[in-house]
């Protein structure tokens, strides 16, 4: 049994420092949370875990390391662990982006010091602790990066960790998870980000009442765009190679669709909106469906 | 109690048909169905209503007609009911866009004869009969469309028509309601079957499994892109002008979403991330919120 410690313990963290509580999986958790408003938050619901004020204490007592902070954190502190980090400690993290992480991590973090970085296919557009959930990576899939002096122990003990608390586990290189999550959430955030913002635009233009008339599909679309603004600000700017060909792709084919609708070209608009079923079909195949749409929220 | 004719029961047809028969607020209720798998379906669910082969018999019979076809069906609909239409008949329709289907119903609609329009904001990703439901449109928002010639006598009955089923009426111009929704609905429906496209393309690219992942953000716009493609083809080219516009201006927010990402524009892109929060405050306090997403399908 390990002595884990948490750093950052806002919608993320306090999720999985439930579901370590939950499953019996540490003989110690340590948080480290700079957000006084957080840290009032899990005291308030007497969440478990040793709230520390100081990394050194923690981090020399810790043996596995979750950082849960947004990604642009994890430069200052690996800089400010480096000095207590035990040799043996195990390092990962749930950011939604690799690329990017990977390098500073190469770059600023001890050598010798171990991280293995993971990827649970979950949250929410609300943050901080009280939103957490014991159940927040069940049934989820969660990616873990292997690149090439990825140490195989590590690995199976983070698919192991990911397992009890009832993720999916699988593993990928940080090229593949960038270009994947490029397409496959990052874009349809920034998507809906970018609908809201238009829809602003247009209200102030043309000061109509659209919320009024926002539930035939704006409306969802907001509710992403209130994601935490510095975690997408971080995926953004990480991820900005592989998002920045997604956004050239979207919007060649949504120049072509307006194409379509302004020549009336009937045979090309019916192909691709019969072609965009397949995906349907496929998705509920694959049982990815739930019954209602909540964007990887439940 | 009016003679009421359905002309189109799929989705919305049968969802009018079950709301009038368990307010109890048709006389008789005619169906004026083409599709035989319709048909079937509606004698096998055992719905109300006297299905019939001939217009003829159900316009002459009917002093209230409710289009719920494609709206690419008017025409030739209108053209064949002006020889049986009566001169007090009330027409309506719940046809998604407004200007366009407009200008056909006055060219073709024999002189004299009423047609108010229509748009309850429901519907779904699914289509036919069997997916309809009494209580589609409780709760929801019908916008009634006057025009110079609307007559009050028949605005006030389609209100009061739409009121007994349990949405809440407002009234505006064919202008107003199609620069609304082109930017409420249309195009977030557009958006959605673009990114499934832009999925399907990288997909094909790169041959990775997407889907397996899509419960990032990519599956529930499937669930939008997997609607009924005549439909919205139909909304698409009616409505070509305002959507156009709407695409330009999504267009244009994309590239500095795109440029703030890649210069790394830290204050430009958490001053947009910030800015569609409110949106979302609005949207809450207009209790236009419901638990879970569901792009106006509930």
């Amino acid at each position: 049994m390990k002595n884990i410690l948490i750093i950052g313990c806002g919608l993320l963290g306090s999720s999985v420092l439930r579901s370590i509580h939950k499953n019996k999986l540490a003989n110690k958790i340590f948080i480290y949370e700079r957000s006084k408003k957080n840290i009032s938050t899990l005291k308030k619901l007497k969440l478990p875990g040793k709230v520390v004020s100081s990394l050194k204490e923690a981090v020399t007592k810790s043996n596995f390391i979750i950082f849960c902070t947004p990604m642009s954190e994890y430069k200052n502190i690996i800089t400010k662990i480096n000095n207590y980090i035990l040799p043996n400690t195990l390092i990962t993290d749930v950011g939604s982006s690799k690329i990017e992480s990977s390098k500073i991590i190469k770059k600023y973090l001890k050598k010798g010091i171990a991280w293995t970085s993971s990827h649970p296919i979950a949250g929410s557009e609300v943050s901080g602790p009280q939103h957490g959930k014991s159940n927040m990576f069940e049934g989820r899939w969660c990616i873990l990066i292997k690149e090439k002096n990825t140490i195989k122990k590590n690995l199976n003990f983070l698919k192991k960790f990911w397992e009890k608390i009832g993720s999916k586990v699988t593993i990928m290189s940080p090229e593949k998870h960038d270009k994947i999550f490029s397409i496959t959430s990052h874009l349809p955030h920034l998507i809906a980000y970018n609908l809201v913002k238009s829809a602003q635009d247009f209200e102030k233009k043309q000061s109509y009442d659209l919320i009024k008339f926002s539930a035939g599909g704006l409306r969802d679309f907001s509710r992403i765009a209130a994601s935490n603004e510095i975690m997408w600000r971080d995926i953004f700017f990480n991820n900005n190679k592989n998002i920045s060909n997604a956004i050239d792709l979207f919007i060649k084919n949504l120049k072509s669709f307006k194409s379509d609708i302004n020549s009336k070209n009937n045979k090309s608009i019916i192909n691709k909106l019969i072609q965009t079923k397949k995906v349907r079909s496929k998705i509920i195949k694959l049982k990815q469906d739930i019954n209602k749409p909540d964007f990887g929220r439940s």
